[in-house]
């Protein structure tokens, strides 16, 4: 039995909606994946993210490697036992982390030397070891190692590095164990199409569950990364999953599984929550802006999230402006309820063919409330 | 209809269990009441305070006065609709925290004048106004303004501020409105059995609702208050609740209860879980020990708790050093539980005429794991 299968069940236009078969439980595509980074989705407990319709979380391997460490979380029977999630994890390689979190490090064929950003130690990647790690997290989607170029890096160095991207995930792929999990792939090459192609052909060669764009969350222009997604994608294997890291701003959900992404996840439906800033259908809300002081009314009229049936913006900024506890968790649990909602209504518009209108209407109810975090155009 | 009515169901030795009947439902005695301070028990939602046992919780109308207003939350619907709670209510009036956390004040015959400890604003609170900001607040027991004199005070000082405190709960009385709640007094007196018996005396003289015991949880030496509270609770109305205010230290609520009080409130269960310090049957477990870093076990063996019930110490330990938030909601749910069995025990032990016995089984165990901070004894 194939460690994931993915079955294709409709099309609109180029995107696609379909189901992705893992050991621990189906996932309907296209699929938001709550992070929960350090064994946890922070404020909520398990059942909660469940019910506001995640079907997959991702956790992070660096993290977990260095606190409480993967030996720790393996021996207390690996990380959905750890944290009490029963279904499908995916988990990163920590290849972003060390190269954009850690210290010092070194980088060669063999793998990357780093500095923990918690308390300094020096610690070693190789392919190998991060599909071990990631095994004994008992992840039931696994990434491949990485390297990660900044944002700008000259294209003679991304067309090496994704050379080696390769052989890495060669790597990975045979130290696999019986017990490991799905092994995905990443898709680099920065801004240039032939080198995206390139990555994609010596990727392609391999037996890998599906592809990850990597390196499109960190830093280049937007429209020139939407360019990117579009020309990369239709290139990649039809019948495997495609998965975007790192984007979650609403309105670039909304495009990129217009351009056939299959799987997503961000820190920022969950970050934003506990910094006050509510997602809703008509934009951004802002629960620190005074005027919402005395406002009995729900973050937005109609949301039927836990949050909204029963508090008042009037209380939730109340909790935000004292500093509670409940502020981060209600606001949480609104902004996943949002995001969540939003891909089931892509999910359903595909299934229905019509999610080029919803898609515009959608977008355009995002633009009512004035200006919005530059969107991917 | 009495504001508050109290039944005394059973005695055994000097303590009673009985029932408050309130306005918005019965409470069992003797009680614990989780606190609430700027309406939201921290981390928790009103039904998981209340699936833990708790009948009433407490708000503390200084907190809410300052942010987000009295009038604010009375526009709202008052503090059982802001925050959602159903369930009786009970403040204090604000005078612990002027005489605690404010800043410059002015005490005279009329009132006291504090500094906002948020923004410095000059405030002034009056006993008609604490139970004016109750009233708003929609306080189903409320507290009168009263001087909360520093441990050590003077007699002389004492003997004239209790004689004020007196007076205030006269107007405080007379202040109240027919929309108004329960409204109970405080006896203060400091270490002194004839101020005791002096501010009981003139307290008794009016109609009040009960008698909480001020001053006692503020740091006088702990033998001493133990002999204030065992002389002070025989003199009181027998048929009316004896409050002893910010005390919950497990051992301190075992002892009380056996001299005949019947309601605590104290943020210590709730502050020291989010510290990682938890609540068992053998005494503190300090959560920052790395000896429960790979420990599988629950935090108490046998424990019912939602925590317990699924959670390793090696897990909650891991959340604490992370400082993940939903550190502070675990460890918080099961030290309300214990503080909520325990106080359930000891209304059974009543009911079944053996407090003397659980006390004793319930003290001898606390022990057992080493040094306690030291309890009332």
């Amino acid at each position: 039995m194939a460690r994931l299968g993915f079955e294709i069940t409709a099309h609109s236009g180029r995107a696609r909606a379909g189901r992705l078969r893992t050991r621990r439980g189906l996932v309907d595509t296209p699929a938001f994946m709550p992070v929960g980074t350090q064994g946890t989705v922070k404020g909520l407990l398990p059942e909660e993210v469940s019910g506001l319709g995640a079907q997959m979380i991702l956790g992070n391997t660096y993290h977990l490697l260095l606190r409480p460490g993967v030996e720790t979380v393996a021996a207390l029977g690996g990380l959905h036992r750890f944290m009490d999630w029963p279904g499908p994890i995916l988990t990163d390689s920590g290849g972003f982390q060390v190269f954009s979190l850690s210290g010092l490090r070194n980088l060669g064929e063999d793998g990357v030397s780093f500095r923990s950003h918690l308390d300094g130690q020096l610690l070693h990647m190789t392919p190998e070891s991060v599909v071990a790690a990631q095994e004994m997290l008992g992840s039931d989607l696994m990434m491949v190692l990485d390297e990660c170029p900044p944002p700008g890096s000259p294209r003679e160095y991304l067309a090496q590095s994704l050379e080696r991207d390769a052989r890495w995930a060669a790597r990975a792929l045979a130290a696999r164990t019986d017990k490991g999990g799905a092994l995905l792939g990443i898709v680099q090459g920065g801004v240039y199409s032939d080198l995206r192609a390139r990555s994609m052909e010596l990727l392609a060669a391999l037996e890998l569950d599906g592809y990850a764009l990597g390196g499109l969350s960190v830093g280049e222009p937007k429209p020139r990364m939407m360019e990117v997604i579009s020309s990369t994608v239709p290139q990649l294997p039809a019948d495997k999953p495609v998965y975007l890291m790192g984007v979650g701003e609403p309105a670039d959900l909304v495009r990129c599984v217009g351009l056939g992404v299959d799987m997503f996840d961000c820190v920022l439906p969950t970050r934003m929550a506990r910094n006050g800033t509510l997602l809703t259908s008509t934009g951004r809300l802002n629960l620190r802006n005074s005027r919402f002081k005395d406002d009995p009314a729900p973050v937005e009229e109609g949301c039927e999230c836990p949050t909204c049936r029963r508090y008042s913006r009037a209380y939730l900024r109340h909790l935000l402006m004292a500093k509670e506890l409940l502020s981060y968790r209600l606001n949480t649990v609104h902004n996943l309820h949002y995001i969540l909602q939003l891909m089931a209504g892509l999910r359903l518009a595909i299934a229905e063919d019509r999610y080029e209108i919803y898609a515009r209407q959608v977008l355009e109810g995002l633009e009512t409330s004035g200006p919005q975090r530059a969107a991917l155009t």
